[in-house]
Protein backbone atom coordinates (compact mmCIF):
# COMPACT_ATOMS: atom_id res chain seq x y z
CA UNK A 1 0.00 0.00 0.00
CA UNK A 2 1.02 3.53 -0.90
CA UNK A 3 2.19 5.68 1.80
CA UNK A 4 -0.45 8.11 3.14
CA UNK A 5 1.84 10.95 3.29
CA UNK A 6 3.12 10.11 -0.25
CA UNK A 7 -0.46 9.76 -1.46
CA UNK A 8 -0.92 13.31 0.04
CA UNK A 9 1.73 14.77 -1.26
CA UNK A 10 0.80 13.83 -4.61
CA UNK A 11 -2.67 15.13 -4.22
CA UNK A 12 -1.06 18.33 -3.33
CA UNK A 13 1.04 19.60 -5.97
CA UNK A 14 -2.04 18.17 -8.19
CA UNK A 15 -4.36 20.55 -6.06
CA UNK A 16 -2.03 23.43 -6.84
CA UNK A 17 -1.02 22.72 -10.06
CA UNK A 18 -4.68 22.15 -11.21
CA UNK A 19 -5.85 25.32 -8.95
CA UNK A 20 -8.20 23.19 -7.94
CA UNK A 21 -10.83 24.49 -4.84
CA UNK A 22 -12.89 21.24 -4.29
CA UNK A 23 -9.48 18.91 -3.75
CA UNK A 24 -8.26 21.70 -1.77
CA UNK A 25 -11.50 21.12 0.37
CA UNK A 26 -11.11 17.65 0.61
CA UNK A 27 -7.27 17.34 2.06
CA UNK A 28 -8.19 20.14 4.68
CA UNK A 29 -8.91 19.02 7.95
CA UNK A 30 -12.36 20.96 9.57
CA UNK A 31 -10.63 22.82 12.28
CA UNK A 32 -7.22 23.30 10.30
CA UNK A 33 -5.44 26.17 11.35
CA UNK A 34 -3.46 28.73 8.40
CA UNK A 35 -0.71 30.85 9.90
CA UNK A 36 -0.19 33.71 6.69
CA UNK A 37 2.54 36.06 5.95
CA UNK A 38 0.73 39.04 6.64
CA UNK A 39 -0.40 38.30 10.62
CA UNK A 40 0.81 36.89 13.32
CA UNK A 41 -2.32 34.82 14.30
CA UNK A 42 -3.69 32.11 12.52
CA UNK A 43 -6.54 31.71 10.12
CA UNK A 44 -9.26 28.96 11.66
CA UNK A 45 -11.53 26.52 9.92
CA UNK A 46 -11.79 24.66 6.23
CA UNK A 47 -14.15 27.38 4.43
CA UNK A 48 -11.63 30.44 5.51
CA UNK A 49 -8.47 28.41 4.58
CA UNK A 50 -10.03 26.96 1.03
CA UNK A 51 -10.46 30.75 0.29
CA UNK A 52 -7.48 31.88 1.01
CA UNK A 53 -5.27 29.60 -0.39
CA UNK A 54 -7.58 29.00 -3.04
CA UNK A 55 -7.26 33.34 -4.01
CA UNK A 56 -3.46 33.08 -3.43
CA UNK A 57 -3.05 29.93 -5.66
CA UNK A 58 -4.30 32.27 -8.27
CA UNK A 59 -2.58 35.65 -7.54
CA UNK A 60 0.86 34.24 -7.45
CA UNK A 61 2.16 33.20 -11.25
CA UNK A 62 4.18 30.59 -11.92
CA UNK A 63 3.80 29.03 -9.17
CA UNK A 64 6.64 26.02 -8.75
CA UNK A 65 7.93 23.70 -6.28
CA UNK A 66 11.10 23.07 -5.29
CA UNK A 67 12.95 21.49 -2.46
CA UNK A 68 10.85 19.64 -0.43
CA UNK A 69 11.82 17.69 2.60
CA UNK A 70 9.37 15.62 5.05
CA UNK A 71 9.45 14.32 9.02
CA UNK A 72 6.86 12.09 9.70
CA UNK A 73 3.51 14.15 9.60
CA UNK A 74 5.56 17.35 8.82
CA UNK A 75 6.14 18.60 5.69
CA UNK A 76 7.98 21.48 4.16
CA UNK A 77 7.95 22.55 0.70
CA UNK A 78 9.74 25.15 -1.35
CA UNK A 79 8.28 27.46 -3.72
CA UNK A 80 9.32 30.18 -6.32
CA UNK A 81 6.84 32.50 -8.37
CA UNK A 82 6.21 36.46 -9.04
CA UNK A 83 3.27 38.67 -8.53
CA UNK A 84 3.46 41.07 -10.99
CA UNK A 85 6.97 42.12 -11.26
CA UNK A 86 7.73 40.83 -8.15
CA UNK A 87 9.30 37.80 -7.56
CA UNK A 88 9.03 35.52 -3.94
CA UNK A 89 10.44 32.49 -2.65
CA UNK A 90 7.79 30.46 -0.12
CA UNK A 91 7.61 27.57 1.76
CA UNK A 92 4.51 25.68 2.91
CA UNK A 93 5.18 24.02 6.63
CA UNK A 94 2.51 21.22 6.65
CA UNK A 95 0.98 19.33 9.67
CA UNK A 96 -0.92 16.53 8.59
CA UNK A 97 -3.20 15.21 11.22
CA UNK A 98 -3.56 10.99 11.99
CA UNK A 99 -6.34 10.81 9.13
CA UNK A 100 -3.79 12.46 6.86
CA UNK A 101 -5.64 15.93 6.38
CA UNK A 102 -4.02 19.01 6.55
CA UNK A 103 -4.13 20.49 10.69
CA UNK A 104 -1.70 23.44 10.06
CA UNK A 105 -0.16 25.25 7.43
CA UNK A 106 2.38 27.90 7.66
CA UNK A 107 3.25 30.25 4.27
CA UNK A 108 6.84 32.03 4.97
CA UNK A 109 7.41 33.97 2.06
CA UNK A 110 10.92 36.34 0.93
CA UNK A 111 11.03 39.08 -0.11
CA UNK A 112 8.90 41.85 2.00
CA UNK A 113 7.81 43.76 -1.10
CA UNK A 114 6.39 40.06 -2.28
CA UNK A 115 4.44 39.75 0.82
CA UNK A 116 3.06 43.51 0.57
CA UNK A 117 2.44 42.85 -3.34
CA UNK A 118 0.11 39.73 -2.58
CA UNK A 119 -1.45 40.89 0.75
CA UNK A 120 -2.72 44.28 -1.32
CA UNK A 121 -4.25 41.93 -3.95
CA UNK A 122 -5.46 38.93 -0.87
CA UNK A 123 -6.44 40.69 1.21
CA UNK A 124 -9.19 42.87 -0.01
CA UNK A 125 -10.81 39.30 -1.35
CA UNK A 126 -10.94 38.19 1.63
CA UNK A 127 -12.15 40.93 3.42
CA UNK A 128 -15.38 40.72 1.22
CA UNK A 129 -15.55 36.97 1.46
CA UNK A 130 -15.55 37.37 5.43
CA UNK A 131 -18.35 40.27 5.17
CA UNK A 132 -20.31 38.56 2.58
CA UNK A 133 -20.21 35.13 5.23
CA UNK A 134 -20.93 36.91 8.50
CA UNK A 135 -24.39 38.81 6.32
CA UNK A 136 -25.28 35.66 5.39
CA UNK A 137 -24.82 33.90 9.16
CA UNK A 138 -27.24 36.94 10.07
CA UNK A 139 -29.88 36.38 7.44
CA UNK A 140 -29.98 32.85 8.84
CA UNK A 141 -30.21 33.66 12.53
CA UNK B 1 32.32 8.12 12.52
CA UNK B 2 29.54 11.14 13.01
CA UNK B 3 27.55 12.31 9.83
CA UNK B 4 28.92 15.21 9.14
CA UNK B 5 25.90 16.72 8.41
CA UNK B 6 24.75 15.33 12.14
CA UNK B 7 27.94 17.49 13.09
CA UNK B 8 27.26 20.55 11.13
CA UNK B 9 23.70 20.42 12.82
CA UNK B 10 24.99 20.17 16.08
CA UNK B 11 27.92 23.16 15.32
CA UNK B 12 25.54 25.08 13.98
CA UNK B 13 23.15 25.46 17.03
CA UNK B 14 25.55 25.73 19.28
CA UNK B 15 26.55 28.94 16.92
CA UNK B 16 23.27 30.09 17.30
CA UNK B 17 22.65 29.65 20.62
CA UNK B 18 25.98 31.02 22.11
CA UNK B 19 25.74 33.93 19.22
CA UNK B 20 29.27 32.77 18.27
CA UNK B 21 30.52 35.13 15.65
CA UNK B 22 33.87 33.37 14.91
CA UNK B 23 32.02 30.11 14.66
CA UNK B 24 29.49 31.82 12.08
CA UNK B 25 32.96 32.38 9.89
CA UNK B 26 34.20 28.99 10.70
CA UNK B 27 30.66 27.02 8.80
CA UNK B 28 30.02 29.47 6.07
CA UNK B 29 31.98 28.85 2.60
CA UNK B 30 34.48 31.28 1.47
CA UNK B 31 31.71 32.33 -1.51
CA UNK B 32 28.17 31.85 0.42
CA UNK B 33 25.09 33.28 -0.76
CA UNK B 34 22.46 33.98 1.95
CA UNK B 35 18.67 35.55 0.55
CA UNK B 36 17.60 37.93 3.53
CA UNK B 37 13.84 38.46 4.38
CA UNK B 38 14.13 42.28 2.72
CA UNK B 39 15.20 41.87 -0.77
CA UNK B 40 15.39 40.00 -3.52
CA UNK B 41 19.18 39.81 -4.83
CA UNK B 42 21.05 37.08 -2.42
CA UNK B 43 24.39 38.57 -0.45
CA UNK B 44 27.33 37.53 -1.28
CA UNK B 45 30.47 36.48 0.51
CA UNK B 46 31.67 35.27 4.29
CA UNK B 47 32.79 38.70 5.68
CA UNK B 48 29.27 40.19 4.74
CA UNK B 49 26.87 37.34 5.43
CA UNK B 50 29.26 36.68 9.24
CA UNK B 51 28.25 40.29 10.30
CA UNK B 52 24.21 40.00 8.66
CA UNK B 53 23.80 36.60 10.95
CA UNK B 54 25.72 37.92 14.05
CA UNK B 55 22.97 41.14 13.69
CA UNK B 56 20.34 39.06 12.99
CA UNK B 57 20.75 36.63 15.61
CA UNK B 58 21.37 39.60 18.17
CA UNK B 59 18.48 41.29 16.87
CA UNK B 60 16.10 38.65 17.52
CA UNK B 61 15.29 37.80 21.25
CA UNK B 62 14.50 34.61 22.91
CA UNK B 63 15.64 32.88 19.08
CA UNK B 64 14.29 29.42 19.32
CA UNK B 65 15.00 26.52 17.02
CA UNK B 66 11.69 24.38 16.56
CA UNK B 67 10.89 21.60 13.72
CA UNK B 68 13.75 20.20 12.08
CA UNK B 69 13.67 18.56 8.30
CA UNK B 70 16.81 17.14 6.25
CA UNK B 71 17.17 15.94 2.68
CA UNK B 72 20.74 15.33 1.76
CA UNK B 73 22.82 18.57 2.26
CA UNK B 74 19.61 20.36 2.00
CA UNK B 75 18.54 21.66 5.38
CA UNK B 76 15.10 23.26 7.09
CA UNK B 77 15.32 24.69 10.40
CA UNK B 78 12.27 26.29 11.55
CA UNK B 79 12.49 28.80 14.61
CA UNK B 80 10.77 31.56 16.79
CA UNK B 81 11.47 34.64 17.87
CA UNK B 82 10.17 38.18 18.81
CA UNK B 83 11.67 41.85 17.72
CA UNK B 84 10.48 43.78 20.54
CA UNK B 85 6.70 42.89 21.40
CA UNK B 86 6.67 41.74 17.50
CA UNK B 87 6.19 38.09 17.55
CA UNK B 88 7.90 36.13 14.80
CA UNK B 89 8.29 32.37 12.54
CA UNK B 90 11.19 31.66 10.80
CA UNK B 91 13.18 29.12 8.65
CA UNK B 92 16.61 28.69 7.44
CA UNK B 93 17.17 26.78 4.19
CA UNK B 94 20.77 25.75 4.52
CA UNK B 95 22.65 24.24 1.23
CA UNK B 96 25.68 22.74 2.67
CA UNK B 97 28.64 22.33 0.10
CA UNK B 98 30.34 18.56 -0.29
CA UNK B 99 32.91 19.74 2.36
CA UNK B 100 29.95 20.27 4.85
CA UNK B 101 30.21 24.24 4.89
CA UNK B 102 27.44 26.28 4.11
CA UNK B 103 27.19 27.10 0.39
CA UNK B 104 23.43 29.14 0.63
CA UNK B 105 21.12 30.22 2.89
CA UNK B 106 17.56 31.41 2.73
CA UNK B 107 15.70 33.22 5.69
CA UNK B 108 12.26 33.19 5.44
CA UNK B 109 10.00 34.87 8.17
CA UNK B 110 6.29 35.98 8.97
CA UNK B 111 4.79 38.02 9.93
CA UNK B 112 5.25 41.22 7.36
CA UNK B 113 5.66 43.62 10.48
CA UNK B 114 8.32 41.51 12.39
CA UNK B 115 10.35 41.13 9.01
CA UNK B 116 10.03 45.56 8.83
CA UNK B 117 10.82 45.45 12.85
CA UNK B 118 13.75 43.48 11.90
CA UNK B 119 15.14 45.10 8.89
CA UNK B 120 14.46 48.60 10.96
CA UNK B 121 17.39 47.38 12.97
CA UNK B 122 19.23 44.92 11.06
CA UNK B 123 19.59 47.50 7.63
CA UNK B 124 21.58 50.45 9.08
CA UNK B 125 23.90 48.58 10.69
CA UNK B 126 24.61 46.98 7.64
CA UNK B 127 24.45 50.02 5.80
CA UNK B 128 27.12 51.18 8.08
CA UNK B 129 29.26 48.33 7.79
CA UNK B 130 29.20 48.62 4.12
CA UNK B 131 29.94 52.08 3.80
CA UNK B 132 33.11 51.14 6.67
CA UNK B 133 34.25 48.41 3.99
CA UNK B 134 34.09 50.43 1.13
CA UNK B 135 36.47 53.12 3.03
CA UNK B 136 38.85 50.81 4.20
CA UNK B 137 39.36 49.42 0.30
CA UNK B 138 39.73 52.88 -0.97
CA UNK B 139 42.41 53.34 2.02
CA UNK B 140 44.05 50.08 0.86
CA UNK B 141 44.08 51.23 -3.08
Amino acid sequence: MEDPIDSFDREWHRIVAEKDRIGLGRVLADDVTVGVPPYWQKLHGRAIAVHLLDLIIHTIEEFTYHREWRNGRELALEFTGHVGDVQLQGIDLITLDERGAVANLDVLMRPVNAIIALRGIVAPRMAAFLEERAAQREDSD
